[in-house]
């Protein structure tokens, strides 16, 4: 079976609603929707036009596949009251390994798409890449078939892969999403909009499509401008939490150039 | 005088290419080129179709501006060399004060264009924030009129504003590549492509839109997930510096809840 075609949705958050909805206009078959919320669920199945199950007992036996689309700490409940099923199971968590499968499901897989999702906001799925993992090789051509119908980006990784991606992931940008806090903070206290700075955030990300990160680094730190660094430690000094983060990023920049 | 209409550019690396050809579009008359590196200047010249100034002395007395676009370390000595001009004077530097300046040229002012320029790319200069300084009231009318010729986005700071716009770009842009930095090295060493989290990067950035930071913060440590936060930092057991910088970010993230 290397064709998904009739397919149960569990969930129905903010990862559940964007996927259900990409499969969906990708035309596959939404058997229906269950999760604990049922109001979520019933929103979710009249935007798709598909059933509500109440219960996991309704769920139907023989769907190719069932996407578990919940909360990492609801997972194993779910999978302790889901029913024998024949259609493959799927997670769509990046935290979560393979082994939350009982080993008696041996067609079992992940299948994660690296985004962050609002409910508010449309996403074009084409862009966001899913991550495959199954010990299983039918399991995973199969998805990589179901992949290619909402993604032009689907690529198969192991637990440890996706758990390295996720690191990557929050320096990337958790970390930088705070930076931009500092900085934001900053321009604030001095009467300046953050607005001011986005153009020439824009630029930072743009020249990432033609250079790598060490290569672009600009900044007093890589030019080794000390008259600067020292000023900059000064202007920070009530600050004495945003001086230890400068000082620490700033000694790293500049062991770049050697 | 409320009107630049006549300007001499003097530089001719990327700011000044960058700006006197926004200028040039905008409709004013360069008067010319002067440059200490000979060949750059010839080069925008041509491209610009106006004249090189060999010399300082070559230079029109009578312009209605002097633009300044070189480095910060060449800036004093180019002032000294100048002869008695009656336009403005005013230099580029987001780092440099109006002190510059020596006290006998009233007719002096920061004209900053807030933006990373390089040589090869285009970039469109009516959304680079221009940030005005001067001490007089009729060259910062004349300023500002000249600035909204080339940018959506002009207004008056002050120079210790200047600082602290400065002091925030290196959070904001210097800082958060260097997380793209550490991002990179760790998806290296994991055979992982940095493409994968480029489409999430794209939707961090695209949540300040309708976020603060504060409040677009996502990641292990805002939610307090110590589990992860500890699997993380034993993860970076072979980057001590890494894991430095992880452990005093997460810290601070975790602050933002109280």
């Amino acid at each position: 079976m290397n064709s998904i075609q009739r397919l149960v949705i569990i969930g129905s958050g903010n990862v559940a609603t964007h996927m259900a909805t990409a499969f969906k206009e990708a035309g596959l078959d939404i058997c229906g929707i269950y999760s604990r919320t049922v109001d979520n669920a019933q929103v979710l199945a009249e935007k798709l036009s598909v059933n509500v199950f109440k219960s996991l007992t309704e769920i139907p036996l023989d769907a190719d596949a069932y996407l578990l689309a919940v909360s990492d700490s609801a997972l194993p409940e779910i999978l302790k009251q889901l029913p024998a099923l024949d259609g493959i199971l799927m997670h769509t968590s990046g935290s979560v390994g393979l082994d939350v499968f009982s080993e008696s499901l041996k067609r079992s897989a992940v299948f994660y798409p690296l985004q962050t999702f609002s409910k508010a906001k449309q996403i074009d799925f084409s862009k966001v890449p899913i991550l495959l993992e199954s010990a299983d090789t039918t399991v995973l051509n199969a998805l990589q078939n179901l992949g290619k119908r909402i993604s032009e980006i689907v690529k198969i990784i192991d637990s440890e892969q996706r758990k390295q991606l996720h690191l990557s992931a929050v320096f990337m940008c958790n970390f930088s999403n705070y930076m931009f806090h500092i900085s934001e903070e900053l321009l604030k206290e001095n009467n300046l909009d953050f607005e001011l700075l986005k153009p020439l955030l824009g630029e930072t990300i743009e020249k990432l499509n033609s250079l790598s990160p060490a290569e672009a680094q600009t900044g007093p730190a890589i030019r080794n401008d000390k008259k600067t660094l020292n000023e900059h430690l000064e202007m920070l000094k009530n600050h004495p939490e945003y001086q230890n983060i400068y000082q620490l990023i700033s000694d790293q920049i500049q062991k770049l150039k050697s």
